[in-house]
This record gives C-alpha cells, structure tokens and sequence, in this order.
C-alpha cells in the first residue's frame, strides 16, 4: 500500500477570499478539529499584512491557540523576513514561501519581479537559519497563467533549483488558477523526479475546470504522494466567479481510500468536519461528498 | 493522435429528471446545434410511458423534427418493443437498451428482474431483426449499487456475453450513481477489453462523488475511446440531492482537447450550446468551464 500525505489549506488559501471573517476561536476549533482527523500537515494561516488580507488579521493568535498535535506539522504562509520573525515567535515547524513561476503573475500577486522575490527568500532563509523552522517553497502558476498562458518546464525546474539553493526542504507545484490538464502533470512531474529523486514533492490543484482529482491521479502515477486539498473544496480564482475552487479535501480522502492508498485521516471525523464548515460559513461548499455521501453509504430499499 | 468519440446524452439522462418540461421547440433547437457542433453520437430521447418520464412526452415529434447530420448517430432510450417499434417509425439510427447489474437497482428502475429484463431485450432484437437500427446495450450500476453496494465483475461479464447474443452491437458501462473509483474503471475495463478487444465499448459516468474525470482518465488509459457525457453537466442521481449530476460534456472535451486527443468536437461552438442551455433552463448547470473560460482564455494585465 502506497502512503499518501494530505494538507489541509482551507483555513490560508480558503479563508484569505470568503466574504466574511471568520471568528478566531471558530478558526482554532476548526483547525484542532482537522489536526484529529489525522490530516498530515495544515497551513494555518498567513502572516500577511492585515491591511491586504483582513480575513486572516488574527494569524498569531490562531497559532498561538490551536492544540498541536506531535505528529502533525502546522505551517504558516510569510511574504517577508517580517513574517517569518512572527512564524518563529509562534514557532510555527514550517513557513510557506510563494514566488510565481510567472513574471507577470509575481507582479500582480506580490508587487515585484521574481528575481526581487527569491532575494527576500534569501534573507528570510538566513534569519530562520538555526531555528528548526522548516522552509517550504511553492510555486505558483506552475500548470499555466492567466496573464501568460502555457509555462516552460524549464523555467520551473529552473525556479525548484532556486530554492534549493536557499534551503527549502520541500516544493510545492501550485496550479494557482486551474489551468494544468492530467497529461502535462504527468510530464512535469516525471521530469522533477528525474532530476531530483528524493524531493518532497507537493502538489497544490485548484478545481477551476473540473480537472482537479484526474491531476491527483497522474501525478500519483508520476511519483507524487503529497496534496495540498482544502476543506470543502473551499478557495478559488478570481479569475472563475461561480468556478469551484481548490480540490476538496474530503472528496480527495474518500477517493484514495476507496482505491486502497494508505493515508492517516479518519475519513468519517473529516467529512463531519467538512459538515461544521458549512455551519460556520453558513453557505454550501463545493464538496460533493457532503452532499452525495461515501460509496459505502448504501440506501435501503423499499418498494412504493 | 487517439481519436476519441463524445456521446452526448443531455436531453435523455439530463431532461428526464429537470424539474421543468422543455418546450419541444428548444429541444430540437438545442439538439440541431448539438449535431452542427461535432458530437459523434447523441441519445435524443426515450420512449418511454409519457406518465412516467412526462419531460420527454414528445420523444416522436423531437426525434422525427431534427436535422440528422449523416456522421451523427441519433440514438434512443427504448424499455420494450413498443418503444422498439416507435424508434423504428422515427427511423432512428441506434436504440439503447437499459439492464441493471444489480438486481435491486432493476426491480426499481423496472420493476421486474434482470433475467425478465434479458427476455423483453430479445423480443426487442427480434422484432428489429432486419431494420438496420442497431442495438447498444446499457449495463447500468456496473461500478456500485446504491443498494447492493458493489457489483461483481464476473456478473458484469456475464451480463455484457448476454447482450452480444442478442445482437447489441455496443456496450455501455455506466456508473449510475458515480460510485466507480480510477482504480476499479482500469482493472473493469482492461479486463473487459482483454476478453472483447474489438467491442465498442462506452463509459458513461457520473459526477457524483467528484472522480468523473479522473475516471474517463482511467478508461482512456485502459482502452476506452467511447464516452457519453452532459451539456452543462445536466443530470443527477435521486440519492445525491446537490450533487453534480453526468460528467460534463464541455469540461470533458475541454480537457481531452487540452491534452491533445484528436475530437471532432468544435469545443467553442459546444460551450456557446452549453450556455443556451443554462439560458433554456434559467439555471445555473454545474459544468465547470462555462463559469471559468477555457485554459486559452487569458486575461489582460492592468495594474492598479
């Protein structure tokens, strides 16, 4: 039995665009409640400034308050070296750092050029020195970009090498806006672990067009046993109103469950996990397990 | 280039359960521009009791008012030989006949057993014995019973030699209630297709669960080039209210054609038919490319 990793985003990638804040305590519950379900890692929050994003103001306090469990690792988003100083103050076990593979994409995102992007990791990188604080690189518009379109397998191997050479422990190939088709997964994924054997390899799908679960499936085949899903399928792109938005956790659970891969998550806790979601939000999430239930969830009969 | 051939059943498996009856007028209209658009093969409708499935009450004045394109099959849902003898008065070109594998999921969908069912087909063959109307044989909760649970594959086999014997000219494998997964679609269809490696064979999926696409990856993989597929995703299962229904035909074609399968598909044309039909049914339909624009779509770069 092949083992699987599944991380959790919904409360970063998922909370960063809903409408509305969403309480702290509601957010540790939640999180708490995702670390007993056996999730493998979960990206709490962002330490972004709360000026760009309201929705996640009150990242040091959701850290700080959460239950860690041993064997979960809690990561956390950082834009700068500001960032990082306040993951180490909360001890966070890893920080997220987000470069776009595309120039105009970074731009648009973080306001300045690639290159001015990878500088800052390098101080970033050389403050968490000695920390035991984990650095994990992602690359965002791996699959495609809205602005640019198509994307060089080049030009990522070339932005994985980056990292490395900064420290990053492990990668992640982001499909930022849904764009990757099962095929070109395969290829790049095939192609990164040529090169790099050994790399803890995530791979981060937003559902945007319906391709999401078919690109876990190929890069599976490919080599690639980490996912980043988030609860509900919540997240999205502002580029797709109405679209679905990352790959929904619980979907992606009871899918490898039922083709026999080995995974840590209680998938019953996770779905009524999902279920509080809902509650929270208090609107439907993409999911569809919720809705449809497991395969497993037999009707009874009757004759009317 | 593997050519791979789109069946589109919208008007059958997705009207029979719209809460509204679509005027026959838009029924034709929508189904002429199903056929401009390229579709290898598009079930029109059913004959069956207009008190049963009152939406499709018009199957005769829908199927004998369209434009037939040569190089479309126009195929009809048919329960008896009553219904073989109306699809032959409207000369349609294929009717597709509807078994069960699991015996419960029959006696509910037809109130009578699956052997009982067997016998009514070979009734049907005889009586359209020498009308050049060809058979194709549908095996409905081939991947999972909502009943039952899941399905034997030796009893899949059997059930598909059954048809053979009486003719059909095609199988359909369809996955009722979306519970198939990847990994059982490989192993069915290759074992299938090691038995009949000439049989035309289609998968017809649903979304219910999430794995619709990911599942038609699978087929492909195993040897299947023949898939039926929704406009917009229309369709559902009665035990998943909220769920997506049949996976999307122009998500479906959207990523074969990204992925460089050859199609006869004009994928624009099919996603200005897919918007009609939103605009038909006042709705919003689940398919995913609609909301989201194609991969090709770009969007202009203003900074502000």
């Amino acid at each position: 039995m092949q083992r699987i990793y599944i991380q959790e985003v919904a409360t970063r990638d998922g909370f960063q665009i809903e409408d509305q804040f969403v309480p702290t305590d509601q957010k540790i519950d939640l999180i708490n409640r995702m670390g007993s379900s056996g999730l493998d890692k979960i990206e709490v929050t962002s330490f972004v400034s709360p000026k760009a994003v309201p929705n996640l103001k009150d990242a040091k306090e959701v850290i700080e308050g959460i239950d860690r469990k041993p064997d979960v690792t809690y990561t956390t988003l950082i834009p700068n070296v500001k960032g990082a100083e306040q993951a180490a103050e909360c001890e966070a076990d890893e920080v997220n750092l987000v470069a776009s593979v595309s120039e105009t994409h970074n731009m648009k995102n973080v306001r300045r050029k690639v290159d001015e992007s990878f500088s800052d990791f390098k101080n970033i990188a050389s403050f968490l020195s000695g920390t035991g604080i984990q650095i994990n690189g992602t690359l965002a518009t791996t699959f495609g970009c809205p602005f640019e379109g198509r994307i060089s397998e080049d030009r990522v191997l070339t932005l994985i090498n980056e990292y490395l050479e900064l420290g990053a422990g492990g990668i992640t190939l982001a499909d930022t806006t849904g764009m990757g088709t099962p095929k070109q997964v395969y290829k790049l994924c095939e192609k990164v672990l040529t090169r790099w054997p050994n790399l803890p390899i995530t791979l981060h799908f937003h559902n945007t067009r319906g391709m999401g679960l078919a690109n876990v499936i190929e890069g599976i085949r490919a080599g690639v046993i980490r996912f980043d899903a988030s609860l509900g399928g919540l997240g999205g792109c502002p580029f797709a109103p109405g679209a679905t938005g990352n790959i929904c956790t619980e979907d992606l659970v009871h899918m490898l469950a039922f083709m026999d891969y080995e995974m840590r998550v209680d998938l019953d806790q996770l779905i009524d996990t999902a279920k509080r979601l809902e509650t929270i939000l208090q609107r439907e999430v993409p999911g569809q397990i919720i809705k449809a239930g497991k395969i497993t969830d037999l009707h009874s009969v009757s004759y009317s």
